[in-house]
């Protein structure tokens, strides 16, 4: 096979450097086009090691930045863009044949529907996009005849699980979640919660916002929706299963009762790596997985009481419309309150659940509708932060 | 689909009786011969039931049993035929799109090879057909265009996570084993293992032949030889865990490092309705599997030193020819030997592996060869047997 282009939007954050090693070890790709936000020094790096023709950062003020710290150390400069329209150039690059969307949040939404419309392969890491406007983008990819190829481990897991069955006959996809770090605290010890607590996550390495939302059980609430537009199943055939360990990264059960799972070690690159070579499986040098090592797999119930995110998610997948990308938007802003300090952990779903009630839900028609639905939540959210922040000064004063 | 018409080698047994409860709860296959042994009790009741054109029984004295209670019971008598002769009249009936071989032991050997030489599709839950002439029996498959689909749970898991993938991208196969009843019995004390606690097994309700054979773990053995044969894997591509809750029934390894794995109760049922559904899924009302009710799924590596028999089935893999139906032939004269209390638990092991070390190897020619090989290491083991229970008689005097 030729070398395939590939651009990525988040070079510098978990997914992206986790996709350059992948990227590298498999040497039958190229990197044409790179979007990172404000880390120049690692992006500085990752230039000077794949040479892509385009890389696009946050601002102008980054990108005189970069100008500066590529002629300094004399790499040759690729050419430069900024903000959206940067995000954008990446993600359509006419060169780049796959498209790794591994930017946090909501800023990738476009870029990600950019792409979908030009026919590239998506492999998605950011599942804010799907929540936020699974239909747009699924539509997209249809008239388009794009791939979406997710690299969330537990709907690389479904992917691989899918592969050889009928939609048909599958009756439900269960979806493993860790547990996150607070899996057996109690709730009354939940409010004193620390932002340092919170980032420990027992068994997967990633960002800060994700891992915030592994805390809230908000991520596996945000994959039930993703998983909704990935592969078509209804709120009431997605279910979830708490496993502590993240070794089984989830199941199908089909219609006769069988149930297969996707297993592996808790290392991003073997999804990464199968969203970029799929249909084909290359081989791996990562250490496999030793099951007669780990002795022992566990699950449970997730606790609906104490981790209320999971139900909101599934409250915003039936109702549909605008709903997820309001609650998505909400969720974004208080768990950034919360890791500045401005919240306690259990005000995140608070928080959450005030913006879902006063936003009036509408059908998602275009962008626009999606984007003010976003803006509209981020609005609430920050006087229902604001107002909690004043309530936690009055009663400390 | 129009009903399919369905035979069934061993109707009376395990396998049997509920590829019968299968049957009628699909509803969209039709019985039209059946072959049994002695139970003329359980026959006449399925005659009554589904009422094959064709039943075969294991002599005539059986068969004179058999007409006789039709007669009392006033139950119309399908055509009635005895022995090995019988058995492949209803493996090869012409109304049979689907052969069930559900025989124990090498009595189901010239039927199953008679039935794919025919063309049938055959649902094999007979697994020493495989051990003993693997390579006749997939030669005749392939000539006629045949369907082999194994019934055994291990297997069938294996031919589900197969579905999807290339034999290519597989680096190995993982076959569970639940470790029997003397999992976790000490060396010294397996050698008073009586007959009754051997047949305790911890999660499957089977006959007394497979029963033992999980106790030696002879019963993985002879699946690891099985699976070379239904999937193409050599023996160094085929490995055992532990698996005491027999829920993972077993899994693959992809070459990216990737496992996919079946899941499910341990019920005969769901395998032998894959097998005759196949490709196709067919709702089934068996419970599902809750694994957070399990709550906990262990692993372990086979201890080979308390468990001689699995290295002995990699021996015979390796070696190839007759000898895995030489050890196959060994080791159901030991085993019926230890159910007679003529040996003690671990003679079994000792027992194949002298016939293994005397027998003399060549090459699976045709079927004659094969018999000739099963005779032979028949006739080694019962001196093998007898001179261990004179050695017994000898030294309790």
């Amino acid at each position: 096979m030729s070398a395939r282009g590939i651009a990525i939007l988040g070079s510098t954050g978990s997914i992206g450097c986790n996709s350059l090693r992948v990227i590298q070890s498999l040497g039958q790709f190229k990197v044409v086009a790179l979007a990172a936000g404000r880390n120049i020094d690692r992006l500085t790096v990752q230039i000077a090691q794949h040479q892509p023709e385009l890389v696009s950062v946050d601002s102008e003020e980054s990108a005189d930045k970069l100008r500066a710290e590529l002629a300094e150390r004399r790499i040759s400069a690729p050419r430069i863009v900024v903000g959206e329209q940067g995000l954008v150039g990446v993600a359509t690059h006419e060169l780049a044949d796959c498209v790794i969307s591994a930017t946090v949040g909501a800023v990738g939404f476009v870029p990600t529907l950019r792409a979908l419309e030009a026919g590239k392969r998506v492999a998605l890491a950011n599942k804010e996009t799907l929540v936020m406007a699974g239909e747009l983008m699924t539509r997209a990819a249809a008239t388009s005849g794009a791939e979406l190829l997710p690299v969330d481990s537990e709907h690389n897991a479904l992917h691989q699980c899918l592969r050889g069955e009928q939609r048909t006959e599958v009756r439900r996809i269960i979806l493993t979640a860790s547990g996150g770090p607070f899996r057996t605290r109690d709730r009354q010890s939940m409010s004193q919660a620390t932002v340092a607590e919170a980032l420990q996550h027992p068994t997967w390495d990633m960002g800060a916002k994700i891992t915030i939302d592994s805390a809230t059980l908000m991520n596996k609430g945000l994959e039930v929706i993703e998983a909704r537009w990935l592969f078509g199943f209804s709120a009431d055939e997605i279910d979830i299963v708490v496993h502590p360990e993240s070794v089984v990264h989830s199941m199908i059960e089909l219609i006769d009762g069988s149930i297969i799972a996707q297993l592996g070690v808790t290392d991003m690159r073997h999804a990464i790596q199968y969203a970029l070579t799929y249909p084909a499986r290359y081989s791996s040098n990562l250490p496999p997985l030793d099951l007669a090592k780990l002795a022992s797999l566990n699950f449970e119930s997730p606790d609906l009481e104490r981790f209320p995110c999971i139900a909101l998610a599934y409250r915003a997948l039936r109702t549909g419309g605008t709903l997820p990308a309001a609650m998505n938007a909400a969720n974004e802003e208080a768990v950034q309150a919360f890791i500045d300090e401005r919240i306690a952990f259990p005000d995140i779903p608070r928080v959450i659940e005030g913006v879902m009630n006063q936003h009036e839900t509408s059908s998602v028609t275009n962008l626009e509708s999606v984007l003010q639905a976003d803006a509209g939540a981020r609005t609430l959210a920050a006087q229902a932060i604001a107002k909690l922040t004043t309530d936690v000064h009055v009663s400390a004063a």
